[in-house]
């Protein structure tokens, strides 16, 4: 693979899944990276498990090293009510495992993202749906909660930057140093590239949020490291930045025509994104999507820190 | 100017305007379309006024005779509220002019799209800052509208398809039918071509809205034919087609290489929309932009029908 | 029964049931009025009968001829999901039965009431969670709805005179006239006199909604005499009158020290509500409880008029 | 004033105000609280002026120490635009009286209440409305913010116990040892005992939020003494608690009918809040009042501390 190549890549995507498949060859193993998949014919569920080992893996995905397991449901896009809860189960399964037993932890869920913006509410929606019980475990007592298989659980949408003048990060360090979780789940959407990945694609990874990853920018990251407890990310992609689409359609179309490698890059190295710079790509349901994956979300989540609901209602 | 260019240019705007700018020579006169500029420089507001006067000029321009008025305002995405003044008393001025007089008669305003989806919740947020005056009209009578120079005022926000299972022009046809207004005034987001008029733009029109206009599908559009009420549209471009801009970025980056028109016609008409059907383009900020513009335009509204609410109160 | 105990009972409630518990010999059967109770102790819900039979049963009751059915479930209130199953059968049921078949019917659905306000938003909220397929219907067909055990259902939330300046009834006379449904479903939130009914009960009546039944304001009345198709009313107390809850608790103090009918009744007359009409009580928690039975009522709703969802996806 | 009285008067108000009236002779001084009345009969609005000097004044008036500025306008409910001026800039004065100087000032402002409860969206729709600027001082440095007359504002609403599983107090705490604010300004929706002063009342005071005032808790407490740093409350009745609407009823009729002091004491001490606990009454148009009074107080919190909007943009 030539440097060219690597740079026609180089589009933003938030999804370790998709970072892999802009390799060339997707079947020659890159160093320090461990792919697995698996596919659930029946429920058309394509799990995607992705595992940066080392430095060298690390560079070459962009991406801290960890491990980003991306759930693919094409069909979670559909009004079927009965598909949702395969799904939730997974989000589950995969929470728990990468937190390595949740058990007697305390566990905060921030949903990142503003939620007056419909692409970017995924968090917040969550948030909302979710069945907090921090207070309640306070108030009755570990015995009260061990007997209702209820973690603690506590939740904030601590909004963006243009609405509160503070980084999210800053306001979640706060919050840690304050009520000492020992787990924190940040819920966020993403950037693909793939339009068809919007909105159907989870990727859950514990390595946090690094924004500008690599680039040194670690006191906004929301990550163990900076943050002193276990992070787990949940994501779904909402959007495609417009300069991505619009080089990756022209690519394909300049490449269709038999240009050369040489050509196509040049071509596009000539190109600015600057009137399409802070604009992005969603699809016209984005509505409903996120309603319904939200939804998806919250339900495994609840799932995973409160085991029996409804004997403690009783 | 040839087919091909015309072909080129075929893409989706809703403002008359850019369908003007799309023909190749500006400064000659497309027969049956009257065009007139005006510049204020102090405030940084353009107004262009758009006549079809024909049906030539309405084939021409794909867009049905009658007058458009642009306001482009390209301040107004900024924070500073004293520039709201002047932008909202234009937009009263000219919704006066094409009403031809508003004196005694009766308004429905509907702000149509979809209030969930925050690029295309423009209509509503203008609705909902209305000061709507029929009821009060209706209790108290001509003789206190006359002495608060109120005018009776109600308004709608019908909703979209997906929500309802009907047409907004259903929706509408049976509340004019049953509330007999004088005059509909219709809010919408629509889509442009350029970037730069996003939420900086306000079209105001007496052609009403006509989906798919000329092609027969009369029953849906909204206008004085199939309504029997005077029509007047206001919008304002919230969006870009994806397929739009990947086009246009397209065509200028080959023109600039030197492509041929030809070639460039070739080149396009291959392309396929395929994966961007359905997609729109719009700013990371378009929360605030609406939730800013939507209220300049309300006051402009409020303005024209309600000349006198201080005195009202007392 | 004496004229003074009628007049102190003469207080606001939209619930039959309540109407019918304010006569003092519970035993005692009203001419022209049928009680039937039923009760699920497992599930601690019980339903309500009421029938009104003929005029002298409307005067005495203050409502119209009719069936009221009421679902008092008291553990909706609790967050536990797996109960909510149970109500929204019940609810299937019972429009079922009052709709008398809905097969190849087409039911227009309207939330009457105020989304912004949360004691009044429960109408809104349950348009919301609708799975609306009249546009389905029509676009692909009766045998496409056949195979697919759908209906055609459409949805409206009209929102409130304060916001349109037009009446809901005006509203949906205009729709009506348009689209033809078959049946008209409204959903309200209602006023209750028992706190204890609040967000936990659920009305269902064939005769639509009369606001002040019987005083010939019928042009606002949404029922088949004043709109010319089926109507079904399905309502949920939220809040309770202010001067009602006033002078109910000072009824019950004053009968416990021993006051005489006619005492109370003197006392009370001689009380002014002036300062709070136009006030509700409403308890804190009220944005949960809509939350929860609004989407128990859209699931009820949605497989009455579409039942086979899964199908239809695949 | 025996104790009987007091007792009869010990239900909940916010408002120093309203503690202060509830002592009988209005004109005789309560040792420790000094009053002050200001009216500007031309605009309708009343200030008054509650010191509240030692501990015997805090005891008395069941508040800590400070000073209280109360605003009342009550045209504010009403729909005139050009009445909100001179009330935003009073709330505008008294914060910058009570902070004794904003220059060059970091100022967190946290909404308190339930964004999604009407009556207690007060604090959470203020902070929507806010213009927060932190994150720009700190990007463009302190000669920016000074030639731009701007402080630094940031803002968060930080949620209800119910929705987070977080006190309110623990969240800030957290953001101000993170952020290190120098005055943080607390916005909530409060309890009166008079209806008439619903939506129409502003509070404003130097003593912040002490819930269970003077009873230990003060480790949820918002002051200056719990946060280390200066706090402002501001404050607006939205509701009256129902227990207290229905015993104030009810003894100002016992009153009416010639009962003596100690039989009305009698009499109320018997009766029983259990139902109505937990209940609140609020006006009907509640949704209008909290969009109307939290725009007011924006404009008031934005005007001090950003003094130039209009120069900052150009």
């Amino acid at each position: 693979m030539n440097d060219n190549t690597r740079f026609l890549n180089n589009r933003r995507t938030d999804l370790a899944l998709e970072e892999r498949e802009s390799f060339e060859e997707d079947d020659v193993e890159i160093k320090g990276v461990v792919l697995e998949e698996e596919y659930d014919e029946e429920q058309n569920i394509k799990i995607t498990r992705v595992e940066i080992k080392d430095e060298r893996g690390a560079e070459a995905m962009r991406k801290p090293i960890g491990t980003y397991i991306t759930i693919e449901a094409p069909d979670i896009a559909g009004a079927d009510e009965g598909y949702h809860e395969p799904v939730s189960k997974l989000v589950a399964k995969y929470i728990e495992e990468l937190a390595r037993g949740v058990e007697g932890k305390h566990v905060l869920v921030a949903g990142l993202g503003n939620r007056s913006l419909t692409a970017d509410a995924l968090g917040p929606q969550v948030v909302d749906n979710l069945f907090v019980t921090r207070h309640l475990v306070r108030e009755f007592g570990t015995e009260f909660a061990k007997r209702n298989k209820m973690e603690s659980m506590s939740a904030i949408s601590p909004g963006v930057m243009g609405q509160t003048g503070m980084e999210s990060s800053e306001i979640l360090r706060g919050i840690i140093e304050e009520t000492k979780p020992d787990i924190l789940v940040v819920i966020d959407a993403l950037a693909a590239r793939s339009v068809s990945r919007l909105n159907t694609t989870i990727q859950i990874t514990d390595t946090g949020i690094s924004p500008g990853a690599g680039v040194g920018n670690n006191r906004n990251a929301l990550n163990e490291e900076s943050l002193g407890v276990q992070v787990i990310a949940l994501g779904v992609p909402t959007v495609v930045d417009a300069a991505t689409i619009v080089q990756d359609r022209m690519e394909e179309a300049l490449r269709k025509r038999g240009f050369s490698e040489q050509e196509v890059y040049q071509f596009l190295s000539e190109m600015t994104d600057q009137d399409v710079s802070n604009m992005f790509v969603t699809p016209k349901n984005i509505d409903d999507s996120i309603k319904r994956i939200s939804y998806t979300i919250s339900e495994g989540i609840n799932s995973v820190f409160y085991k029996a609901p409804t004997a403690a209602q009783s």
